[in-house]
C-alpha cells in the first residue's frame, strides 16, 4: 500500500466510525416511537441542518423547561414544599409561639391536611418564614444537605430519582444539538440552583425561577446577601415570559411544560417567527407514575391542552409515549 | 520514509505548527508590560493550569464587568442618557405639554445644563418617558436604529467605536481560557443587550443590568411584552452583587471596574475563597480619553482607589497601562 493509499484508508474508516456511532446511539431511548418523539427529532433536525429555511444559529438555539411535573414529579406536593415542611419541624424549637399558630400549630401536629387548609396564603407564610433570615450561603448548604437525604413519601425514592429519564435524555439531546436548556420554574431560584447542576446538567446561570427580595450587607467586614421575607418575582403564568425576557433576553424556539402555569411561556415561544417546538407532558400513567390534569390542584393541565390542540402543539402521553418513566 | 515515520512526522509537524500559533500571538497586544498586565496574566495561568492549588473547573470561572468607563467611555455622559435625549426630541410632537415641563423644556431648547439642574429625579423622569410604552421588540428596534449611526458628542466617532481596544483584547483573552464574561452595568439591561453580542462577543443571557417592570398582555392574539415606566431593579452599587447573585447564583473570580458603583461588585468577588482577581480602570489620561476619579459626577472613583490600595486591587492606569486606548 503506498502513502496515500494508506491516508485514503485511514480517512475512510475513520469516517466509517464515526457515522456507526452517531447512527448507532439512540439519543432517546426511553421515547416510543410516535408522533411525540418524530416531532422533537424533526424540529432539531430542521433548525440544525445548514441551508435548511429553518436553520437557527446556535446562540439563538435557547430551550426552556418548567421543572416541577416537568423534568421531576410533583405529586402528591411540590417537593420544595416539602422542604419547607421539614424546615418548620428544624426550626420549632426557636419558634414556641407556632404551637399555637396556623398554619405552623397543624404542620407541626403532622396534620398536612389542616396545614394547606388556610390555600396559598399559608404556603407562602411557610416558605416565608423557611426561605428568609439566612444568607444565601447558609440556605445553600441547608438545601444541599437535605436534597441528599430527602425521600419521595410514597415511593421513597430520593427526590433526584423521581426525574423523569426520557426528559434527561431530551436535555441531552438538544445540548448535543447546540441548544443552551434554561430552567424556568415557579418554585425558587435559589432552592432549584443547589441541585440542577448536578441533577440535569444545567448551571446556576441558567436557572429561572420565583425569588425573593435580597440585601447586600457587610457582616465583620465580609460580604453577604441575605435572603428576606419579601418577594421579589413570582416566575409562574405571565411571570414566565418576564423571567425569560428578564433572564435570557432572547424568545425561546423550544419550550416544554405540563400545567397551566406555563401556557404564557409556550405561547411566547410559539409567537416567534421561523420553526418552533412546543410541548406539553400530559400525566397520564396512574400506573407508573400519577395521572392527572384539568382537575387536579397541583400541576393543573386545562386551558394547555385545549390550546395544544388548537395550536398542534405537541402533547407527550406519559404512559403510551415513554417506555421508561423514572431512571 | 515508511508508514510509521510518515504519520509521526505529521503529528510532530501539527504540534509543532500548534505550538508556534499559541506562542506567537499576544492575547493582550494593547497592554504595556507592567503590574497590571502581569496580575492578569499570573491569575489567568494560575486559575487554569490543572493540578495548580488554584485551579479553577471552567463552569465556575465566571468573569464579570462593568460597562460605563470599564468597556467603553463614559464622558461627558452615559451614552444610554445620550439615547435618552434624543428619544425626547423624537418624541415631543406626539409630547406638547414638554413644551412646559421640566427636564423636557430645557431639552428641547437644547440647554442640557438646565435640563440636568433637576439631577438624578430629571435623569429618571426623562428615561422612564422614553424606555416605556413601547413593546420589549419595539424597543429592541429603536435602540438598534439608533446604535448604529449615534455619534459621540467630542470625537464624532460612532459610540460602539469608543469601546477600549485593551478590555475587548481581556474579553478574548478570558474567553479562550474557558471564562464566561458577564457585563453587570448600571445602564439599562435591555438597552446593552441590543448591541452586547456584536460590540462586547457577549450575548444577552450574560447581560445584567437595570430594568423596568415588563407586563405580558396579548395584543391581537399574539403576546407581547411590555415596557412600564416603573423600576423593577437598579444593578449599582448593592445591586451588583444583587444583580449577579439573581442572575448567575454564582460568586465571580474575577471582576472589573472604574467607579465606586462597582466596589460592592469586587468586595464581593474578592470574598470567595481561592485566588481572585479585582481590577480597577483609573482614568488617567486626558490626552487619549478623560481623565477623572475622585470628584468626578460621573463615574466617581474614590473609596474603590483607598479599598483597592488596602486590598492589592490591580488598578489600571489609562495612560501606563495601555499602548492604544480605542480601537
Amino acid at each position: 500500500m503506498n502513502n496515500q493509499n494508506l491516508l485514503a484508508t485511514a480517512l475512510v474508516s475513520v469516517l466509517a466510525f464515526t457515522a456507526a456511532i452517531s447512527h448507532a446511539a439512540d439519543p432517546l431511548p426511553s421515547w416510543n416511537n410516535g408522533k411525540a418523539r418524530q416531532s422533537i427529532v424533526d424540529f432539531v433536525e430542521k433548525v440544525t441542518k445548514p441551508g435548511s429555511p429553518d436553520f437557527v444559529p446556535a446562540a439563538e438555539r435557547i430551550a426552556t423547561f418548567d421543572n416541577d411535573g416537568t423534568l421531576w414529579a410533583e405529586q402528591p406536593m411540590y417537593f420544595q414544599i416539602l422542604f419547607a415542611f421539614d424546615r418548620v419541624k428544624v426550626l420549632a424549637p426557636q419558634h414556641p409561639e407556632w404551637k399555637d399558630k396556623e398554619p405552623f400549630a397543624s404542620l407541626l401536629k403532622g396534620d398536612l391536611k389542616g396545614a394547606l387548609a388556610g390555600g396559598e396564603k399559608a404556603l407562602m407564610e411557610i416558605v416565608g418564614a423557611t426561605h428568609s433570615g439566612l444568607t444565601t450561603e447558609e440556605f445553600e448548604k441547608i438545601v444541599r444537605e437535605w436534597i441528599a437525604t430527602a425521600k419521595h413519601p410514597a415511593t421513597k425514592k430520593p427526590l433526584t430519582g423521581m426525574v423523569y429519564q426520557p426528559m434527561l435524555e431530551l436535555l441531552s439531546y438538544l445540548r448535543a444539538n447546540g441548544f443552551k436548556t434554561f430552567i424556568v420554574t415557579g418554585g425558587g431560584i435559589e432552592f432549584m440552583r443547589v441541585f440542577a447542576e448536578q441533577v440535569y446538567g444545567i448551571p446556576p446561570e441558567q436557572v429561572i425561577g420565583s425569588s425573593g427580595k435580597l440585601k447586600f450587607e457587610m457582616r465583620d467586614g465580609k460580604p453577604v446577601l441575605v435572603k428576606l421575607p419579601a418577594i421579589d418575582f413570582i416566575d409562574d403564568k405571565d411571570g414566565k415570559p418576564i423571567g425569560i425576557q428578564t433572564h435570557i433576553g432572547r424568545r425561546p424556539i423550544a419550550a416544554f411544560g405540563n400545567s397551566d402555569g406555563d401556557l404564557q411561556m409556550l405561547q411566547w415561544t410559539a409567537a416567534g417567527p421561523g420553526a418552533r417546538l412546543c410541548l406539553y407532558v400530559h400525566h397520564t400513567d396512574a400506573a407508573r407514575e400519577f395521572a392527572y390534569d384539568r382537575e387536579s390542584h397541583i400541576g393543573k393541565l386545562d386551558k394547555g391542552l385545549d390550546e395544544a390542540a388548537t395550536k398542534g402543539w405537541t402533547v407527550v402521553s406519559m404512559k403510551d409515549d415513554w417506555k421508561t418513566v423514572f431512571p
